[in-house]
């Protein structure tokens, strides 16, 4: 290993802003050259806390997460941010919004907020999320927040990403909603429920503590902790930065290490399989094979597949 | 091809209940001697139209699913209908809230009716799926619903395994969960708006036909016909039957075909490489590597896939 070498790391490393938002681009672009710096990326690692927050538009997500930013600030972190903007055509407009309540820190040296499109090239979005976070930890951000919109396929993705994974919700969305975002409190490690201002968020707090301490098959975690917050105010976000502090050491178990390596491979394997899959030259024929039903998708994913 | 002659498909053409039951039990367990009558099954499908209905918790979809099959059965249509539960542990209790209401047409010998549990053994839920419906075509069954619950990464795969998608909303539900629901929106062909003799049911079908018609990204797909359903009543149910017969030719364009095809193709061959890589011999090296962080998880993938 030659790691201290790696011009890619060493750029990193020297805390410049501009090395850092270079490197990010490629990785989001795919880059192949990427890949031979990985060692040497991996080794440098400082062992920051990566950090998931996601919730429906509505939670006020992003004014906690300004608040949660402002909080480690004062504690003297420098704080990276990874916004992941799902691919839906329909959010873009609650992302923009997004965006420019971040710009609040944008002054601040020490916080480095970039948003990332959900295609990832390099192996999916779980891949080019945790490869641009690990990029945020060599050049020194702890923690280092993944803030997902929305409450659909590519945030659980991203929380399983995360070592702790904060679902933020409001008080009074309703049961229909509740259901709805049950997906997101699977992965939840805490919940927050954000304004804490308004009638009915304790009541909020203890329906999902009920709902989240009797659900079935998950022996293997802890239920996730239910904390009320209000952003605006900065009411309980002093308590949120210590849970999700305390959580640090509980997420670096050898188990739930495994854990999420198991869920990057996974996705890393899939998504190298069908991109393999799709240059091969009888791809087109298998596709109309499927199309036109006179073959299975069992049996083509077995011929796409190499032995 | 000698299809007449297998045994599993003689037994599903003539129209006894057993063999399509036994059949599908077998699909969802994963049995992989089903693997042989494939090409036979295929053979003799009956080009049934398979439809998928989602929707959230709320918005009536098991009453107006009832009501749907109500109207073919009027009009002479023996119904499959598969309803594939999700994986959450949270949502259990509105789904057997389903299955009661769908016993109305238990004892109809032309409605066939089978929950599907969503782990597919063969190659994801989306193949298991896509085989069971396989199995209802040649029996006979047209439509062949396929029915889920909720509204997270699993209903948008079901619905993209159906020919024509019916996503229900009820009026309403707040800009949150417009937003929250925008995922189950990009996949559907019809929306119904049901619970249609609420206050606010036309203005939500405005507002959806507005916010349909303008959303980017999607010239191969003309935007979703927006439709208000009253299933509770029989309102709407009528010409919401007729939509979805229209869209059937469209559904069979040789694009939307090879879309979906291709979709197929691409959740089988990723199961079927992840769970190729995960009877490895350094299966358990590559997760500790990734764990540890002494291997980043495309190199990772790499190393698990063949040449």
């Amino acid at each position: 290993m030659t790691q201290g070498a790696d011009p890619l790391v060493e750029g990193l490393t020297g805390g410049e802003r501009l090395p850092l938002a270079r490197l990010l681009t490629r990785i989001e672009n795919g880059d192949p050259t990427v890949r031979s710096s990985l060692p040497a990326l991996l080794a440098a690692g400082r062992g920051g806390h990566v950090v998931g927050v996601t919730g429906p538009p509505g939670s006020g997500k992003s004014t906690l997460v300004n608040a949660l930013i402002g909080e480690w600030r004062r504690r003297g972190r420098r704080v990276g941010i990874l916004a992941v903007d799902p691919s839906s055509p329909y959010t873009r407009g609650a992302i923009l919004g997004d965006r420019i309540r971040m710009m609040e820190h944008a002054a601040d040296r020490d916080v480095f907020m970039r948003s990332m499109a959900s295609r990832g090239e390099l192996g999916g979005i779980a891949v080019t999320t945790w490869l641009a976070a690990a990029a945020l930890d060599v050049a020194g951000y702890d923690p280092i927040l993944i803030e997902t919109v929305g409450a659909g396929q590519s945030e659980v993705e991203i929380a399983r990403l995360a070592e702790t994974t904060v679902v933020v919700e409001a008080p009074e969305m309703g049961d229909e909603v509740q259901a709805i975002k049950a997906g997101l409190l699977e992965v939840a490690d805490i919940v927050a429920v954000n304004k804490g201002d308004r009638p009915g968020a304790d009541r909020t707090a203890r329906q999902l503590r009920a709902m989240l301490s009797t659900a079935g098959g998950r022996v293997e975690r802890s239920p996730p902790r239910v904390m009320v917050t209000t952003a605006t105010t900065g009411e309980g976000v002093g308590p949120l930065a210590d849970a999700i502090e305390a959580h640090r050491e509980v997420a670096r178990t050898a188990i739930a290490a495994g854990e999420r390596a198991r869920h990057q491979l996974h996705r890393a394997v899939s998504e190298l399989a069908w991109r393999r899959a799709a240059t091969r030259d009888d791809f087109s024929d298998i596709v109309e094979g499927v199309a036109g039903r006179t073959l299975d998708p069992l049996t083509g994913a077995d011929r796409l597949l190499p032995e």
